[in-house]
């Protein structure tokens, strides 16, 4: 497929969706074609999908169950938005892809990981082609995930433990894709940023 | 598991639905505690999701993401309302259940068998153990199913040619299944719902 497909990994407060919406501008002033696009959700149908797992009580649907709804989202966001870009030839950013839902239900029912993987392979297939992972003290990434306002996501409830288990299967999941490109979420968002450039300029010499 | 989980299938029109009712009242005078439940839906999530899958423009999701949204349904039915009543063991009667997905499916986008298949084993793993195959002469159920108020199945719409694929799947996945009981569906409902006692005796016999 024509086009690049990055998407954009880590806990919560890690910056990934700043350090998202940094990188699309930056892409698109140096003339690249870019489409900025997130998980759970990310087209139309797959937005529904979200709003039926993400709403209720956090028990409402089974991880069996809800692994199903993330990955019929992600197969209509793939179709709808995703497909369509890379065609046209585009760089598609997505801030969240597979990987958290590896990570996340890994963590929660690591029985199911590959009942994760297989499903992955059967109804998705496609990997990202860079893979950016914001990495960050869990501490420091709850403080700043709990100053922001209007947070939706259930995983911020669950507290450091979690956080730092999802940080170690991020950087797990890392050292065996050759896709992965670390990146230190410290510091200002300037300074961030510009590792965000210096990582992504071997696959991307325009920037 | 206990009890006994009995599924009932056929083409739109061929009765299953009215003969479904009467064989759990039936059940129920003989003594026996009895689910009647359909897909899609049988529970309030799987009702949600098939809400989803049903509205809309008809190419509003691709196959593969309707099977994967009807995969979600089924878990949460299996999960929410079949499983439990098995466990009390009570008798389980479902209008329809996956050799639906599968034939429905396997007519309009016969290339994605095979996925449907891996991913009921993957997601979903149980079998009716009796299946009743409600058999019709599809020119009959299309009429019968066409003087009904409110039908609201999109199968319905799409004609003679397809409840023939779809009556022509169904006895050949009979043919290999030793689960299903083919039922004569011709005739007025006293002879259907005694031809469906008749099948059943070998597996019940209270009634």
């Amino acid at each position: 497929m024509a086009g690049l497909f990055l998407s954009l990994e880590g806990i919560d407060g890690s910056g990934k969706s700043t350090q998202g919406r940094r990188l699309a501008e930056t892409l698109r002033r140096a003339g690249h074609a870019v489409t900025l696009t997130r998980e759970p959700g990310g087209s139309p149908g797959a937005e529904e999908i979200r709003r039926l797992v993400l709403e209720g009580a956090s028990d409402r649907w089974s991880a069996e169950t809800e692994i199903l709804l993330f990955t019929a989202a992600r197969r209509d966001h793939l179709e709808k938005t995703i497909r369509p870009a890379l065609l046209r030839g585009e760089i598609v950013i997505t801030d969240r892809f597979a990987d958290s839902t590896r990570i996340f239900q890994g963590i929660t029912r690591g029985d199911l990981a590959g009942v994760v993987d297989r499903l992955h392979a059967l109804m998705i297939g496609i990997e990202p082609d860079v893979t950016l992972l914001f990495d960050l003290d869990p501490a420091l990434g709850l403080s700043r995930a709990q100053a922001r306002p209007g947070t939706e996501m259930r995983f911020e409830d669950m507290g450091l433990a979690f956080q730092t288990r999802a940080r170690e299967g991020f950087l797990a999941l890392a050292a065996r894709e050759p896709r992965f490109r670390i990146i230190d979420a410290s510091g200002d968002p300037d300074t961030v940023a510009a590792r965000v450039l210096d990582a992504l300029r071997p696959v991307l010499p325009r920037i």
